[in-house]
């Protein structure tokens, strides 16, 4: 780790990227020298009255090009979009400024095999500029993928992989709420999912992650997802639902290989029964592991910051979390 | 990880060391090059006759200068000793033979703070010889330090740790049940103790990864260890426990630095109420972790194998669960 500041440019001020440039202000050893956001009515704004805190002397600008000369960021955080159509050209241009970046974008967290040549053009572009990027954050990035393979440790023989995700949506942000369907008829719902435009992200990347980590590779994988329908009415601070309307959903993907099953399971609903994460590994010996607490924006904002000091040391390319060494708190 | 398979040897055939032997016999990718033992009664034979396996062609040497020319190892998994006294000296044997090492010797698995002379000297050897040693295992080297310190990767902030093991001793290898008292008298038990020839070694070491891995320096700590008694007789396999004697033990450390408390408590016992692991962060956000699963030598032989690719791949020295990339099933 640097013995100055690492010094950081925020890209993109929603409400994880708010929660992020928050974070980083207040950790030792880290300063923000940037934000970037295309909403215009963020930029031109002292970040710190985007963030509801102390003026920072920091105006968000619109694009990388607007950073101030004086700004010199050693590494960007960027948390703008899912899908690699709508981010990669974000991470090029990030690169070619010479920064290191840790990404909340989904796709990016594993896509040696989903987006294999999207993944080979960053790697190639990252290590033309001796820098380092990670797609990392809770899910994917940590309770699906990198933990159960940490798990997986403990273990002479793996033979079967179930990580379970329930997350009571009630209390989290609008753009969660109306990401799981909630407020919806069920016949937009699955007009929508048809569409791919609902839903969790990174089901595919968490499970190539595991096979791959574990050295297989996955022969056939099967995915469903239904909306969960609410039977009273629910009205959170962002929606309101109808009986009979949707209050969120249940995916589930399903991977195997010869030798090695893999089932994850994301639920996510206003008034769900439970809130915590399961990991069962079947193997030698088997293990059963719940979480809690590891529901929301605040763990998000950790991880991609906690990621940093690792990724400044990591050796330049396209890495991700199986492959970096422990991220822990900073 | 090399294409042709690692080629290993095993230094020590206790339970521990049996049990990893046989692993790395069934292992793709590993081959069981020679075993090493000073029991007079295991040297000269065939390991797969020790090992209850099929006859693997190895005959048990009692030290390393013994092993047939022909057996040219890259690795030592090393199962022996507790203490660096007993120890050290093998480990520097078989650095200066050229051979990467993974060790369950305690006090090897961040030895830091605890030992610092004795881990420098190793460490330059080491790094001398370009190879590299790792100290792992169940606990310490994952479920009291690298597993807390990875799940911290979660928290913005992380006030206390705390770390509670409970163990039914009930179903473990004999020298484990004496290790922790069971059948001595209270009596027998205080004065052992005092002595510094009981119960679990390792505590120390994983305090210290813990507050090292976060940033902090340990300014204050205080340990206590106490017997639990046996209010009904218990027979086991191999020992017997009279009513009023001991049947297991409960040692706790506890540590702090501005910011920052770890208690470590460790519980185990034939006839325990409890069998697995509490991890608690109270931090933003907290978290709360239960495992089930990790106890026993099924798994301490896993994580000693599971480590040796990414020893092998890893820079020359002493190195630590906490700064290698993530150990998982190989």
């Amino acid at each position: 780790m640097a013995a100055r500041p690492i010094r950081l440019i925020q890209y993109g001020l929603g409400p994880i990227g708010a929660a992020t440039a928050a974070l980083i202000r207040r950790r030792n050893g880290a300063e923000l020298v940037g934000a970037i956001d295309i909403d215009p009515e963020k930029v031109g704004r002292d970040v710190g009255e985007i963030l509801g805190t102390a003026p920072s002397g920091i105006e968000v600008v619109d694009r990388l090009a607007a950073l101030p000369a004086e700004a010199r960021p050693d590494v960007a955080i960027h948390t703008t979009a899912s899908y690699f159509p709508a981010f990669a050209s974000q991470i090029e241009e990030l690169l070619d400024a010479g920064l290191d970046i840790v990404s909340s974008s989904e796709e990016l967290s594993f896509p040696w095999i989903a987006n294999p040549e999207q993944a080979r053009t960053l790697d190639e572009r990252a290590k033309e500029r001796g820098r380092t990027v990670l797609g990392t954050g809770v899910n994917p990035g940590f309770i699906m993928d990198a933990l159960p393979l940490t798990l997986t440790a403990l273990c002479q023989e793996t033979t079967r992989i179930e990580v379970r995700r329930s997350i009571d949506a009630s209390l989290r942000r609008g753009p969660f709420q109306r990401k799981i369907g909630a407020g919806m008829t069920v016949a937009d719902f699955e007009q929508r999912m048809v569409e791919g435009r609902m839903g969790h992200v990174g089901l595919p990347e968490s499970m190539h992650m595991l096979f791959r980590g574990l050295g297989h590779e996955m022969t056939a994988s099967a995915s469903e997802v239904r909306p969960l329908v609410a039977e009273a009415e629910i009205v959170t601070d962002h929606v309101k639902v109808a009986p009979g309307e949707v209050r969120g959903l249940e995916q589930v993907l399903r991977g195997s290989s010869t030798g090695l099953e893999i089932e994850l399971r994301f639920i996510a609903s206003l008034g769900a029964d439970e809130d915590g994460d399961r990991i069962l590994i079947d193997g030698v010996p088997s293990l059963d592991v719940s979480l809690s607490g590891t529901n929301g924006d605040l763990a998000t904002a950790a991880i991609l910051l906690n990621a940093v000091p690792l990724v400044v040391e990591a050796a330049p390319g396209l890495t991700t979390m199986a492959t970096l060494p422990i991220v822990h708190a900073w």
